[in-house]
């Protein structure tokens, strides 16, 4: 299996924000968010591994600004780095002002999938050859994130996640 | 108004078929593609137009392929020729093979929006100024639709469809 | 097969405008609409075939009018022609004014069903027999349909669309 | 007000049963078809009274028949007896063998509208004028089942239900 | 089969009402209310019985307060009576007040399930014991809405219902 | 303002998992709990502060089990701490076994919401008085959380995230 650039995995979905994906405030309902989101990068993981990819977790999501009813919304999800069976996948959101037709950034996530055969068995995944140095720093920070994942699970100790421990020395 | 290359407009949606929106062949209902390809086009047009933009109408469309359940489909709309007020709205659908990453066109449609102002009144958008070759010859061929679509809607005579005329002749 | 009237394959969809289908404008997505009146269209070619059907084509559909949010839409569709797996379903789409209760026509529409066996496998219908003039008048007209479906398609030739070629000359 | 005959708030949705409004064994949801059976009655208790309408109440429907995946069903509604702001529904529900094309009887139900005003306060509807036996006999039920239905909700005595306590003498 | 107390399926479905499930009063739509209430239900009718279970009947519902958009409804149900294959359910609505918190009763609603094998057979279900005052007074009660919905469905004579003719004497 | 107990904003959501809410392997689609959890979720913070509240951000979710169509699914949801205007909601997702009622856990989920007024400007909320040991619990893991989440958005520096910083001594 080759190693495959982020922009391989790139996936793109442009909707609107219709009234029914809407909260009390007019502005799209942080769920519905999520769940486009998880469309996005699932097609996006399954663009770099060519399988079947269920969500494994989906990391810390911070909803940044409100996204009004009627908004062009642009969901956009590239494969950061591949672990052996498992995918980080970074998802940025835009949303275009219709009269000035300026893009600012809305939202950004971190979803992770695992591939799957039809059994729903893992199987290993190509790896990421990042290559802008946005990808570069993505892909260096997935690692810490995955040692902050584990060590929150209690699956690994405090001292062998060497990447995070580093931060506060 | 400056004229804007359809490039400007482009708009991609990509998302999955779910099982909700399929037929008893199991593949995506000619309806809820039609219904996803006027979200793409009516983005795209108002893109373009900076404006809120309605359907109009549609152009023949042909539904070649079957799109099975569980495909990755991605829906491109682009503005190939701006009218007075309208718009012209070409969409390519494709589909992607989850194994080999193959995409396949699956169809093409042609929708026509116009740009209205609050109370829902017509106003003018830019033109469009066709880049490649592919863009230049769908920018030719929307006159002769539009004749077609005036003729067919009695507004001018047969002898007035120039372009339309010039076929049979 | 004995061929059949348009009146059999009549089908009849009213039903409401949700706020979850309407535009910014407050009106009919013009999706919503197309997906059902691919619904009520489909259900007529399935009561004209007694077959599993597929949406084939959809010709030039004009939205003249909008659907305000609330309305009571009636769709109603019935087999204009049929041609030898395929069939072409007329759609005329009503709505109605809830004090005085007055109809008004809002959209019409034409679209292409194929009738195919369990296995996707094309097969024959019945043939439509026209009985009003204006059943009369729409199976003569979609036969030029057909030939200009045909020419655009490039599958016949100018001087081969005999019905079409007539309107010029 | 004039008086209306049934037959002019008669009502047809005809629609499929798709996947997404399935059970376990594969047969439409009794809530989606309670649901449709809700928008077809409101439809014609607004044809009657011309009036906002807002469901009062849903009399004892029985689910006899499973509506399978895929078939074609269809909601027939008319005003069966109209009491000073509300309104009786009678609703018939079809289903349709596609390849014998034969109807057979599905479900029926009775549901309450009141009529009111933009404020939501009652309104006087007009009367019904049954015309055909069915609705003649539908028309004189009604009154039975308004008079178990203020005896439930202890409205009124049971010696003053006079329609219904003649049941039992 | 050892028989079960109410509380032991109890079933509560707490959820906001959307801006897709309103009507042109901004309440939540009679035929929304009937579908959320028909998967509450089923759900306590699994709990009790353990098995697949279909809607067979509803019985009067009565849609006393309207409930408005951006409500948080609660909808909560139990088996109130097992006969033998069927389980009469017993459902409460309440909505809540965000700013007091109050919580007041909305409607209520009585759905009777049948608990089928694999095959849509009907089995025997266990018996209930009901604990409360109101279990016991809605278990005596459903004896005489039995023997009702019976009477009607004209499957037995009106002096065999022997619950329901004391009310008249 | 009065503190209030976990107990006092406990929001429970039982649902079906439908067909249209699956992934290929017929499993609840990640994006889809997610939305779940994000309404229950919202109900929970809205109980505790009597506001309306927006989505701010999404913790770490690890997706461990998957849920099955047809699945009888619990969303849990108690306010777990509240700081200034935000509040943290921690959420147990449960399925059930319909043969034998067994119920596992299938996730666990941790959501912030802010209290806003009309104008959607931020506003206090009540404390939290965690009441069982489990809550306890929670509640002091929260301010680790808290820390960890303005160390990844560089709001504050690592020396200062006192709770976080003792993990790794």
């Amino acid at each position: 299996m080759n190693a495959k650039a982020p922009q391989e995995s790139r996936t793109i979905m442009t909707d609107l924000v219709l009234p029914s994906e809407t909260n009390p405030l007019n502005n799209l309902f942080g769920g519905e968010l999520l769940a486009r989101m998880d469309r996005a990068a699932a097609i996006s993981a399954r663009r770099h591994s060519r399988r079947i990819v269920v969500t494994a977790s989906v990391n810390h999501v911070a909803f940044n600004s409100a996204v009004p009813l009627g908004s062009v919304v642009t969901v956009e999800a590239k494969v950061s780095r591949a672990f052996r069976t498992s995918m980080e996948v970074f998802i940025d959101v835009w949303i275009e002002d219709r009269e000035s037709g300026a893009r600012t950034k809305a939202n950004e996530a971190i979803y992770t999938f695992v591939a799957v055969d039809e059994t729903g068995r893992p199987v290993a995944v190509p790896e990421v050859l990042p290559e802008t140095d946005l990808e570069k720093e993505r892909f260096a920070a997935a690692l810490r994130r995955k040692q902050l994942s584990l060590l929150l699970a209690g699956k690994i100790k405090p001292q062998d996640a060497t990447e995070l421990k580093a931060l506060f020395e």
